[in-house]
């Protein structure tokens, strides 16, 4: 945190002030003076707080000293913020004349007209190999819900960040000032020849679902919404390693999804790809069975492709028995009775944001594995994981869709990280720092595309 | 040029193809070998050719050589776009679990929602503050017509280059799948959002037009057609210095325009903005006069807003006399007998592209200054000595819009750039790579935006 403070000399001492910061849990780590004019002195302090809880403290603190006016308070997080997190940059230098005149005119003209003869140069001569549009309409950002494009744009510039960071990817971050799902989609299939891929985010339910089906439809570069799919594969691939601790098969487990909105019905159906059997979604109507009908119509597609045994009732009836939980709804809905009811080693992935179904304390003792979304916990189920190696991948052979066969790909490369030595309860699912992820990654991917046939390009090392 | 060639060592000697390369005019300078098998030998030869005239002929002259296969031909220019021309960077980098928490999930909610909480904050906290959007739909590309968003990208990622190396602007290419009026209005404001400015490029006459007009009037940000205002600047810039170099006055120059499309209302608003009063456009159907009624509406405002004496006549009739020619049409319109019948000390400013009105070589002996659009004659008209400096101004007061003063403060910076005693006919406008050009612009830009209560930012240099 850094305070910018205006301190009238004559009527307090500047180590009174430290000592009050200090008194409210502050550290007063450096000190920069700005200005000083007669009495008058401005300072920027910057001080280390162990929780941000001390921060209002230490301001409001501040603003009662008499001879001390506060200017601004910023903290670190704001100061990485100034001016956006990411920015262009040339990769080659124009460095004269020439260089001009085969970047520009008059030279750039054969480009184009090699484009314009046979429009896949575009893949080779332009950033759409390497270029992804992070969009969003921000419907539904992080667990702030539709706060407009403006206050989504920081989100997407972090996404556009670790696309680079973790893949070498270039990722544009696009924030849509219209929440019509027409509109959406005229918008970026306009804006579609610049890139290689399309990631969608933060996107309201139902809309994403028609979003991201007729983009899908309608363009030839994948279209991928992060929110459902990238949850997905990282829950398939902590899910391959729990079943491996537990010594369970993936066709023979019951398996209770609790929240059948976009994430939900996402994890649903890359689990219904790798073979469950028995999978029970439940909402706030109980278990969606195929004898009612619905007026979300993506419940009713649900509804006949799960519940096979037309199980109904409450998370709490329909929880007895079933091997594996996941939650992707709100804060507190599992109870510990619940957990007890269910089959031998049960597996919870409680991953509503920002707090889990259940704690995991609550259960560790009688859960075989507990994961979570978030990172202040083992097992974080984490989309950082997926979608850099997964547009690597799919950009590498130029797909011109991800399909489910590259989700469960991208899922068994994630899980294949963790070896069966390093495997325990608590370590189910590698960091997203670990290097080698992305790059397992794209190699299945790529494999996946070729072997589905919507690879457009061969890597050479696969030739 | 690099050809990759497989040669056949049986049958034909590598010194033999050198020698063949030499005869046509190649001067080869390095060999890399990419394989060898048996008597298969496959390798690069980078040649350097005077004129790319002889590309071709090297070409033919190695598919005619028995033993030699030509696998491949790639230019230096092509080299350079391989995988596009620009990429995106982390201003910082994420290299722990404490950077991804603030500059993603969970600290960057804190910033969304002060965003959320005062929308003028994406100024500071997103890459609004300095990111352009350059956006095309292909229909105007440069000489080359309407070639298409794929095959338009090259020209829009070296215009994104130029922003980024002459004014540390960020731009991002976009290029749009569609060229319906209405469809590009409404692509342009739902992807306003993250962009602090607009540059419109290459779109055809006369839907360039209400583009820019309508999103002007419905966008917040400044919104620049370049084609148009790119080059009536520079323009303007080139007639202060050349007004200087005869001794005229704006206000008592008689000015014939010619080709009155995009660039030629451009170029005559700016120059009715700038004081001149004897201003007569001429086209296809000869000079434009207000007793006459226009299927183009422009046209029809042009009638208005020009020619007071409403003279009527061919190209040949009306630049009797006249001071100033500007043209904006095509190769080989103006001829040396019209520039016999100007006034004395006649300034032409043949701009046509690729081939001017008038050669210079042509008038040289009669003319007191020529300017063309091309880089190989002295005194070149080229767009680039505008548009950074101008959005580098325009951003940094957060201008709403880019009025007419701001453009006519851009012009006196350019042509201040030039003094008394570098002045000369061969050296009216400065070069493009000098480096205290965009810095000018701004300045000035910033000043006027100021003055004229556009700036929504007074820098702190002005406060």
């Amino acid at each position: 945190m850094i305070l910018r403070l205006e301190i009238d000399t004559k009527q307090i001492r500047f180590s009174d002030i430290v000592s009050a910061i200090a008194d409210e849990g502050g550290d007063l780590v450096a000190i920069d003076v700005i200005q000083t004019k007669q009495e008058l002195s401005i300072r920027d302090l910057t001080i280390n707080v162990a929780d941000t809880l001390y921060t209002a403290k230490i301001v409001e603190k501040v603003k009662q000293l008499s001879g001390v006016s506060l200017v601004n308070v910023s903290d670190r997080t704001f100061l990485l913020h100034l001016g956006g997190k990411i920015e262009t940059k040339l990769k080659v230098p124009i460095q004269n004349r020439d260089d001009l005149s085969r970047v520009y005119t008059p030279d750039v003209a054969r480009v184009c007209m090699a484009i314009h003869e046979e429009q896949r140069k575009a893949y080779s001569l332009t950033i759409k190999r390497n270029t992804v549009a992070v969009i969003s309409d921000g419907s539904a950002v992080l667990g702030l819900g539709n706060i407009g494009p403006y206050a989504a744009m920081p989100v997407m510039e972090g996404k556009a960040m670790l696309f680079k960071q973790l893949a070498d990817v270039d990722a544009f971050p696009i924030c849509l000032d219209t929440q019509d799902t027409e509109e959406i989609i005229r918008t970026i299939k306009s804006i579609a020849p610049a890139f290689g891929g399309i990631n969608l985010e933060d996107i309201s339910s139902p809309r994403c679902f028609e979003i991201e089906e007729r983009l899908k439809q309608e363009l030839d570069i994948p279209v991928f919404h992060d929110d459902q799919h990238g949850t997905a594969v990282v829950l398939y691939a902590g899910l391959i390693s729990a079943l491996k601790l537990v010594g369970k098969s993936i066709d023979s487990i019951k398996v209770v999804v609790c929240g059948i909105g976009a994430a939900g019905i996402a994890c649903s159906k890359i689990l219904l790809a790798a073979g469950v059997k028995e999978l029970i979604g439940v909402d706030r109507e109980g278990a969606i069975v195929s004898d009612r009908t619905y007026d979300n119509p993506m419940w009713n597609w649900y509804a006949e492709n799960s519940n096979p045994n037309k199980v109904a009732g409450s998370l709490r009836e329909v929880i007895a028995g079933a091997d594996v939980f996941i939650g992707v709804s709100a804060a507190g809905l599992l109870k510990r009775q619940d957990v007890m009811s269910m089959a031998e080693n049960p597996i919870v992935f409680a991953m509503a944001n920002p707090n889990p179904e259940i704690s995991p304390e609550e259960i560790e003792d009688i859960a075989a594995v507990v994961a979570t979304g978030r990172s202040d916990y083992p097992n974080q189920i984490n989309n950082v994981l997926c979608f850099p190696g997964m547009f690597r991948g799919a950009l590498d052979c130029r797909a011109e869709t991800i399909n489910e066969e590259m989700k469960l790909a991208a899922a068994e490369a994630i899980a294949s990280v963790i070896s069966d030595d390093e495997r325990n309860k608590l370590y189910i699912i590698p960091s997203v720092f670990n290097q080698k992820i992305s790059k397992l990654i794209r190699d299945k991917v790529v494999e996946a595309a070729i072997r589905t046939g919507v690879a457009r390009r061969i890597p050479r090392e696969y030739r």
